[in-house]
């Protein structure tokens, strides 16, 4: 290619696409033209990219013409109807969304695991995993390699901006409801009368509280994000037997999903040998000393790019197993940074 | 005995101890004098308990003098060096500190599990379970008689009150600077700042996140609250040879504790035949319709007796493991709740 690739970004103004547009002006720059697409209500909107003012535009099927990759960050069913349609105009497509991640003939891709991936999409569409699958992975893939994965029993804390800017408002409301002189969260029912219906898009307050569940109902008690953390784990790390339990709580953090991971491994471990594969690993930062006060915590993980991992111990009644936490900005590495890296691939790997 | 029992409350003003007088005046009653007792501090104050205002005192060996049952809700190092004390006076201890809870010749008494226990108290002394512990096991204990336990795999999900009013005030402290028109949690470092100095008695900030954390370092970067869960739920079920690992994290609730368990049995389990058996065990509460909004939450269990348990599943790829939650109040059955129902199987005893 002599000029620069043009990137389109769907869903441009929300939260995960605000992201983007931020990560997009600090990264090395690979993109000619950056094209921002968003739903009706946001067109002729400005949003501040690359230090240029861009106007936002309408998601029509004339604004993929000439578009390399578009980035899709929108709701499943906005990227099952407009992502083929990007794909026939000509654009590859790396979609954030739930609609083709399980597909056979599309790539689930972490360009730190699996990056040789972007070059198989017979349509035209690569798809980033769900936000809570690529934080906790990006830690599990070294250890895995080094001592072959077989069982994953995982429980999720779970940041309020994961179900989008509704969240962190809801969240922000009840917070100034329960903060105060009065001490609340200790008799019943005294959060849910301060919260009223300020539930946002929530099942039940989160202000003061932890809630087991994220998603839909999807069979026999599981729900939709404990199902996608299994069935994306299996399908990003090439193991279709491997065994997972997940268990999905969301609780009162704006921003970074953590991880409890009890990972069973082939072989016997070792958590010396297991800090020093991850210490190496891309995409991770070791922080590990509990008793000078580090262990991973979402109010430092936020706004960085790195799955942050620690409390590595090895099973105390189970030489293979170890025991990890792991946390992570949803909103970047979970979402708009793997969709920037796999933008990325699409294009390094087409100049080649 | 003709007359009623005499109880003492040590540690009758901490934050254990203020619940187990308010849960005195709630129950069948079964105690003649109640004597409160505390640090110098706090000698002469009057708590009000059973309508009656009581005027605390001293603790002195003399303070056990024709006392029955002495409960106490105090430090390890203060149980350690008065329990024995008591005994000598006359009294036998029911010790909610960790003191004493892995000595062999004291038993670490659940009453819905173990009550014949208090009969087996050769130095005169019960113990009282970790909260965290006792929130969780209660729910575990009639599934394992239904299917055989072998393995437990936790995460917890712990409330401020767990680390006592101390804990309760900085989070309250916390969330007067994190709540306001800036939504904070964001950015990095931005909750830290907020919150300043005012960590109290935890090494994070607890607002806006989770802290993998309790307790003290061990061994092996386990922590003193992970090795109690493994070592009393082997004690407590009487299986010594239970595989256990646990994460434990605090999170910003003010009660209630909360336990992810994934939990391996000897036999193929059913979640329908699980619930069962749940729904007829004493001290539980079977919660779990999570299409209707009904999951086991802090919020709700606060300021209640059972264990709210519910998002009962049967692992996907593992027939014999069920995947449940937790949440218990843990000042009061993960604390003075079993206190007091191990002290009244005391006398219920003896008046025999």
């Amino acid at each position: 290619m002599a000029s620069l690739p043009t990137l389109a970004v769907v869903g441009a103004t929300g939260a995960v696409g605000t992201v983007l547009c931020d990560l997009l002006s600090s990264r090395r720059n690979v993109w000619g033209e950056i094209r921002l697409i968003a739903s009706a209500r946001s067109v002729g909107r400005t949003v501040r990219c690359r230090g240029e003012e861009l106007t936002v535009g309408a998601l029509t099927p004339e604004a993929f013409d000439g578009v390399d990759v578009a980035v899709f960050d929108v709701p499943d069913e906005v990227s099952a109807h407009w992502a083929p349609i990007a794909v026939d105009r000509g654009a590859v497509v790396v979609d954030n969304s739930g609609a083709f991640r399980m597909e056979r003939d599309v790539p689930l891709v972490v360009p730190e695991i699996n990056p040789d991936q972007v070059r198989h999409r017979p349509r035209g569409i690569l798809a980033n995993a769900n936000c809570t699958t690529l934080t906790m992975i990006v830690a599990i893939a070294p250890l895995h390699r080094e001592y072959g994965l077989r069982e994953l029993v995982l429980a999720s804390y779970q940041a309020v901006s994961g179900a989008g800017q509704a969240g962190v408002d809801a969240l922000q409301r009840q917070l100034g409801k329960v903060a105060g002189d009065r001490v609340l969260g200790s008799r019943p029912g005294d959060v849910r009368q301060a919260v009223g219906d300020e539930l946002g898009p929530f099942p039940a307050p989160l202000a003061l509280n932890v809630v087991p569940w994220a998603g839909s109902l999807v069979d026999q008690g599981w729900s939709s994000e404990e199902m996608k953390i299994r069935n994306e784990s299996r399908k990003i790390l090439g193991l279709p037997d491997l065994k997972v339990s997940a268990t999905c709580v969301r609780v009162p953090v704006v921003t970074g999903h953590s991880v409890a991971v009890h990972a069973v491994f082939g072989v016997e471990v070792d958590a010396e040998s297991a800090r020093e594969a991850l210490r190496n690993a891309p995409g991770v930062i070791l922080v590990d000393d509990p008793a000078a006060g580090e262990f991973p915590m979402p109010i430092d993980a936020v706004g960085t790019d790195p799955s942050w991992v620690g409390r590595i111990r090895r099973a105390v009644d189970d030489p293979r197993a170890l025991d990890l936490f792991v946390t992570g900005d949803n909103l970047r590495k979970g979402a708009a940074l793997n969709t920037a890296q796999i933008a990325e691939l699409v294009v390094r790997d087409r100049s080649r």
